[in-house]
């Protein structure tokens, strides 16, 4: 008998920074993914909550910083999101009441810094987890602080019941730390099968890294990249990025073309990709495919050299 | 001035298994590369000399080795070659008559094992050093042993002229060793900017791994991957596999299909993927995109976390 | 007074590949070597636990893994065990209830990965350890990962009483891992003094490799061989070697043939070897016979050369 | 074309100690080899030349030797070889004229130390090197010297011809040495592929680990042990051991009662054991085995594993 | 105001190989030594714990073990004692309770191989390390195996008080190992000053080499050799060695005649040679006279040719 | 037949330090050995041709040198023998008349500088070689240089003949170079069989040294010691120590008293020592007793630990 989880992935970006409406979002796309679908996972794109502020530069020059930067990064910094926080226990209620297991990209504000996170919120047991991304890309670093080996989480949930378990390990990689072949190799060791990657990467390339991970790894990878419009961004975040090709702003205007997809452990490609539409992406995961595939390639066990390479993590608190 | 290599892939297969042929085979396809494409440089595919016995069992089955597969090994222990030997002095005579540098995938022999082994060989040098597959795939263990961390060079060869340098470090790693994050890594680490790809895997998701190579490590790519048919094969090497759908030989039966390619470091295809076809691919390879792409992305540099991972290898002699 | 430590061998195999079933099956022969024979110790063969796929090619050829293949892994995978896990427990129990100290050859899932491993239980302690086979064998590499360093026990076991103990050490060395002469001789060192081998190696020339350890390591050898017929595998696993001479299916056919033996440290054969039947062989051994042979011969004491070789020994945790 | 070398081993003892006669018996058993079997290469036992004084105490005891020992001791002594020597040259002489390369066990005299050495004597070179004994078993201790890692030569010799070359590489082992696993692991590592064992151990048990090292190291074995009644030793060699039953001394009475016998590398017994005679075994060594018998194990190859074992050998001038 | 040890060497033997019987006697000379001389130092014989079977064979003749010995020696190897032990217990208990500093010859089972180890106890510390024999001689070589660089322990105590203290360096070198010119060498290179030579030699002209000793190395020789009767032997070590001249067994026939001495470093003698009694001998030590004997003679130091000679030591943990 | 050679030390001083006479003096102690005894060896005391000014002072205090003691000097450096000088040829005549080797203390000029050395003259070859004491002891330090590696021969001679060759290897070491365990553990590693010791050292624990030294060597030991009064001084060698006790200067005064002994391989006295007397000293040295003494005990053979200790020498011309 199968051992089969059904899972989706959202395609969608922030209401227009607002916390509120992105929460209504949210629930919303939960639903669509509960209800149309039948899932019982569902992964949302990095910074979800919070914003990816596409295209700003924060007044920022070598050597300088402009005061309306400065007036920017206030605002987005109020934008975040504490964790805990009414925020959170919001995610968790959608959670609860839909069943629905969440991975969300959130911006997550811890003092003076804030941070770009994915937090794991579990129907039952309400949020369990963090990872923060460790290395901001670009000018992403001029907002963003690095996580560290503290928020490297690979939760395990049953999907199943009590007279037929189903678990399943998951893990969050954010953006281009899919890149980084250390932090892929650490998660692969301690075992993720549903390995979610939420994104603002709309690169077609980018599609050629996500068949690559399902492979190296053995792992389903649930891809959930922003579908972003200039309309969906609040005003003042105006930048000439936004004009059409005519050079008028164009609400239309598309910023984040999406991507999102949902590949086996074989590389097979089982959902999208989906690109410029927002929307759900849902496909059944059969977890034994993961036995399948580590049959001939297991990079952290029966294919790893570990007389050759050895990798060490500070990850203490994990 | 534009800093450029111009450098080829060889799609190709040994001949029946015979070193010489296949010897002569290697020269006629860089001298093809050379005087049709003006290439510097030419990578040869996993096992070119020696051969790659696709769709063997040599008799094994858990728990036992029929005897006719132990005379197969023999065969094929007494194609592969030493290094040095005769054929590495004949490959340095090419090399040095043609100048071109090549990178070719070799079955060696030493003392009572078969490595799967990519060696180095200089126009002005000869023999520079050689990389030993670090882990076989599937049958593979049944005939190939494991190299290590002795064999993971990364020579740098000047291009250019006296008046003109034009260094250019390169690396080897055969087939599914892409899969391997450590070992990129170490490549990364030392500096690889020409990372050749010998390999036998025609699957159209190989395309996904180099692509996503080169993005990762921000260097070129080449991929030169085996094509052959049912006929390039020893007659001994008989198999179900080589039947046509109507179940008859059929010598023109597709055995390894191809699929080589050129990849910039930023993820541009510059030259195939190749398939179904005998033939050399080439493309101009600026160095200068190698910093072009590092300035946002360098996976042992400014993008690594070494506070969080850290990388032991264990390479003595490299 | 003498001290004798009276200890078992077990020649069976696995019950269909049924977990349930073969610990039913290892409760049994347990009772066996306690009830009938006084034993102290049972040794059972390697993969009794999980069962040894005798004959089967999981699909693989050179380049290639039939679908097939893989659904035969996932089915195997399915019936490893996790250490700990439920089937540890039972062994526990059993160990517990009949005071017979228990060295079992089990398949072990751990991760994506599956080891050929032995585990040592304790009537007291429960499970004390394990040791996974350093490298598998032909075929056996395309199912089983490599264990390492970090798994070569030589627990030290009291199997007398307070008031006159009867200390043992005892090692596990599994199949064609008795040829490895380092790991022999690592063993030596370790002082082993009860050399369990498990196996499925039931050629007639195995018996002199199993005499000549006893003898160059001056140690009891308690070698467990399988017995099996076709019938014991489960359906699914049909092979053409199940044939009878007619070529017909027959369930009686014998797949591994056994050769289970206990020889004394002088290479004094004292129990088997016993071909062609399921049975406990059991015998005394004379701890004293380790000294009187170690007076003219201790490869790791007075007659090792350690001025001219050296081993170096990376076991970090054991 | 098979690849075949004709080898033989000699089973026969000193004259009563005399040089000369001693070397009159090598030249006539090397001419038995030649003539009778058209052998290339032919291997005399452990202290041929010299003598094994078996069943002598050389008048010691612990804490103390007596007078008479000493002088016993002064006559081997003086019975010993120098290397080099006229007894050299007289082998070289009986090499050449018969075209046999020689293995011939020796005890060789150095300052005031004797060792049990084995020579290697070739055709047309001479002598070419030699071997000592490591470890002196028992009571050899108090009259040989222990060799060290300065000889341990593993010297190749082509048995073909220029046009058809029939390289071998040999080593030899003596006696109990054949028990020190370090000491075979080296050999192996050095490609022996001739492994020649003289001995004195005429033990029934001695045939197991002979198969065994063929097994081990995938190689022949050409073992010669002596064959020696109490005539053969000279008149002050009188033991109580010669008698016989009725203890009255005995000429006849067998003190070392042979075993010679040659292996291939799967185990196959080629010829022999010969026991309770004198006489020249000899045996087709087919080279191909080697390969064959290598495919599914090489333990110091793609069996070994280098990252938890690694042998440091102190072989300077080898 | 001098700095003088008052030290001791005790000529006694083994109490029948008994080894509580001997503890209890090496807790009696010690008692002597602290109560009847006043000492803070005591060295014992060779082999005094475990016992020196002079004169046995251990059914060793070249080329042959016979049964009885092996038993002889599996009892010889039961009666020797492991580091730590209750044993090596019992004489840190004798040391603390006398404060009296002990450096005791034992017979230590490490494995399967025995050796003639010497202990150094320390009052408050307890044991503080030992020194295996590294060269047995003559039929020893049957029985004992070799120390080796990492047993060469020189330690420094503190016979003073905190207020004035009086510090000295102490080696072992034990029987003909005081024959080793380099052992002497090293030891006299790490400044040892009180040079304790257990032994059994009780030839007369064995106090040359003491005398010769202490004037080469400028230090305190303090020897201590049994002095053991026939009866002093278990019952089952007979030899014909303990008959009267009349050929009558004889209990009190002396088997070990004694020699013990103290000598100054400028080779006066102190105390002794006693000869052919059990006893304790004493005597004053100044420290002094060592730098009065370096003055025109330190062969470590100005009386040195590093130039000339060059020892190397392999001491890894000493 | 017995292998032996008979030889001699001969006791005497300088004669007043005149060259000549003392030339004289050494021709007729050799006749007295060759002609009273039958010796084929004679070896003289340490700096019997030049003298050893033994109680001087040279006029040296820290600080300062007196005039006076420059003339002195002078006078002792005019005395002293350039090699080669008519002083070698007149000993070159003296061993071919007599047909005795010998072995000759002497005072060297070697530019300006004098050494304390012994020359080795062979009745056939003349002279052969020379042995420069390697460090002065005291005062000496203030007269003589220091030898070095390139002179230590250890000389061949055959004392036999053409039919029956007696070959012995020869070394000389003076005074306290007796002392220097690395200086005798090479010679007995270059093989001396004849150890002469030349000394002017005539304290009775001396014997002790020499006796010592034979049993550790295994060799024959010939020292001679010179026996002077102080009328054997020229008189401007005047010296308080020259008084009888009634403090007269006293002409019969015993300057250096002798001690001159020949020991053989297992520390048997074969003559002497000779006290307050000039004389010649002779026995016979069976050299077979060098093997019946390394029957045991060979410090440069199998009783060496060359594992633990290396002795490296810098003797380049030797």
């Amino acid at each position: 008998m199968a051992r089969i989880i059904r899972a989706s992935v959202a395609q969608a970006c922030t209401a227009k920074f607002s916390l509120n409406e992105t929460l209504d979002k949210l629930e919303r796309l939960t639903r669509v993914a509960r209800d149309r679908d039948g899932s019982q996972l569902c992964v949302f794109p990095e910074a979800f909550i919070g914003g990816y502020p596409k295209n700003s530069t924060f007044g920022a020059v070598v050597g300088d910083r402009a005061l309306a930067g400065r007036d920017e990064f206030a605002r987005y910094y109020a934008a975040a999101i504490d964790i805990p926080s009414p925020a959170i226990s919001r995610m968790e209620a959608v959670s609860r009441e839909t069943g629905v297991f969440l991975v969300v990209g959130v911006i997550e504000r811890d003092g003076g810094t804030l941070y770009c996170t994915v937090v794991f919120v579990d129907p039952v047991e309400g949020y369990i987890g963090k990872h923060r991304k460790l290395m901001p890309t670009g000018s992403e670093r001029l907002i963003w602080g690095q996580g560290d080996g503290s928020t490297l989480p690979v939760p395990e949930k049953d999907f199943g019941s009590a007279e037929r378990p189903l678990k399943a390990k998951m893990s969050a990689t954010i953006c281009w730390e899919n890149y980084m072949p250390l932090l892929r190799t650490y998660y692969y060791s301690q075992g993720t099968q549903l390995y979610c990657a939420p994104t603002v990467d709309a690169r077609p390339e980018w599609q050629s890294t996500m068949q690559h991970i399902a492979l190296e790894g053995r792992c389903f990878v649930l891809a959930a990249c922003q579908f972003a419009q200039a309309k969906d961004y609040p005003d003042e975040h105006f930048t000439t990025t936004n004009l059409s090709n005519e050079g008028i702003p164009d609400p239309e205007k598309v910023m984040i073309a999406g991507g999102s997809v949902i590949i086996s452990p074989l590389g097979k490609i089982l959902a999208g990709p989906l690109r410029d539409a927002e929307d759900v992406l849902t496909a059944d995961l059969d977890l034994d495919d993961i036995a399948r595939g580590k049959f001939d390639m297991d990079v952290v066990g029966h294919y790893a050299r570990n007389d050759v390479f050895k990798l060490s993590v500070n990850a203490p608190h994990t």
